[in-house]
């Protein structure tokens, strides 16, 4: 692909050491170029990671709105800057210009991996590319990551339960409504969840809550918010990894331990579910979850 | 005071005639002079509504964080410039300079009821201004308000029940939570209601979605809409009138009626709620229910 040539003096790996990728850039043309097709966790630290899904142009405006009207699950931080257009990219980051957003951008092949959907059913998971499958008529949006704010976690001492045992983050579909728009009726929220001390949670909320574009603060926590949020059992996740305790056991056989309470905030995995539902006509497409797209700003330019 | 001589050219009444308040200005001025001191309903028809709430500075952070994470029911459309100041604002609304907002205003008289809250419980409700209790150290918000819609509502035909009827329209309390903000946790959703036949309800939603800073679409409708909102009895709302039939039957009577479908919208009420239950130390302010602020731009300003 020529637009590549753009951004040549990132690393170029032919050998087989393990790549070393440290700026959004160099993740997307080590993906663009198949040589990086695992999760983006814990690559390029500091560069912010989003969620991607790109619709036929007919439902873009109902996809604004629904990102408008539930901006904690679903933060909206930049789409494509015209339907068809998979280079150029309109920021909604306050102080972020558009063309700081992702250089030399190519939205069809820099995730390491892709899903394709066809009439709301997963057509093809896992993909390298979806070249064959973008239209003149496809619009993308971006959904800020909660991966951007668990370095500062860790920077904070606090680092997510997860990333230390090396697994990936517990998510689950909850029965919170999304407020409707449009076409898309009937979501719900999905959360990602992370153990901390009952005596950690407020210093939690204080770190996450400047976030705010990448879901921000916390929306729940406790042992009983795991029935408010209509989670039936904490040991079964829907998306992600079951939580564990640190020496292994499943969260659940501790319930009510307040060295293991559960906190939950808003997923970019809720955006994809409303897709889902919503029962679209024609080819919708994403990333592979955990597969993001790396962008050039920084997870700090998201502090409110 | 001497700020009302800027905007002098607005009608004086001094007789016993029925005040005719066609602009945002006159019913400010009117509302300072206590020469109009009900509801705002149906006034200056066209000039945007505010919900209007004033806090002790140290909470404006975490209130400004709950409306950015819940538009629908806490649309923020504007805020004081600085902390004291009653005169000048800061506008939210796209495309609305901040000068356009209210001109030669004064937030401590310019509705025609306010309330007064001291350490979260009501000291004093329906004074007709707050002069004595606003300090140096008081933020204002201005929330955008659901009569903003009801006009495009009544010109496509399909005026708000409770509008024909003459009656306030009916408020609810709803188990829907709130995304926390800081010190502002455990709120959830207060919504308005207007029954609609099921036939009209998508044309009521389109209508609607476009007032996105006054809450937009509703967010549930439907007979079965009324539990999952955690309303226990339809006919007992918690502000405003009890529903009725056009035969002025309770709503509840024809539960299950294509006819009398309930449809619900986020409503302003909600950070009141919110600020109430966080147990807020100090003085607090809002206007009366009903007795809202008027502004100079237009509703149809705020359409997206």
């Amino acid at each position: 692909m020529s637009s590549s040539t753009v951004i040549a003096q990132e690393p170029q790996v032919q050998t087989n050491e393990p790549i070393v990728l440290t700026t959004g850039a160099a993740v997307r043309l080590a993906a663009r170029n198949n040589e990086h097709t695992h999760s983006t966790s814990g690559l390029a630290p500091g560069y912010l990671q989003a969620n991607l899904i790109m619709l036929p142009s007919k439902y873009a405006s109902d996809f604004r709105d629904l990102c408008a009207r539930n901006p904690v699950p679903c933060p909206l931080i930049a789409e494509s800057r015209n339907p068809g257009d998979y280079a150029a990219l309109q920021s909604y980051l306050p102080g972020v210009p558009d063309e700081q957003m992702a250089r030399a951008l190519d939205l069809r092949t820099d995730c390491p991996k892709f899903n394709v959907y066809e009439n709301s059913q997963l057509k093809l998971a896992g993909i390298p590319d979806i070249l064959e499958h973008w239209t003149a008529d496809h619009v993308a949006f971006l959904i800020g990551c909660s991966y951007s704010f668990e370095s500062a976690l860790v920077r904070a001492g606090l680092p997510p339960r997860h990333t230390v045992l090396d697994r990936n983050v517990p998510m689950y579909r909850t029965s919170i409504p999304l407020n409707p728009a449009g076409v898309f009726m009937g979501g719900t929220y999905v959360v990602s969840m992370r153990p901390y001390k009952k005596a950690d949670i407020e210093t939690v909320r204080a770190i996450t809550r400047r976030y705010l574009p990448t879901h921000g603060e916390c929306i729940a926590w406790g042992w009983d918010a795991v029935e408010r949020l209509g989670i039936k059992d904490i040991n079964v996740t829907q998306w992600g990894d079951a939580p564990l305790t640190m020496d292994g056991r499943p969260l659940g056989d501790v319930f009510g331990d307040e060295d293991n309470v559960p906190v939950f905030w808003g997923c970019g995995v809720t955006p994809q579910e409303a897709v889902m539902r919503a029962e679209l006509d024609g080819v919708v497409m994403g990333h592979a979850p955990g597969h993001m797209l790396l962008l050039d700003c920084l997870e700090d330019q998201v502090l409110v």
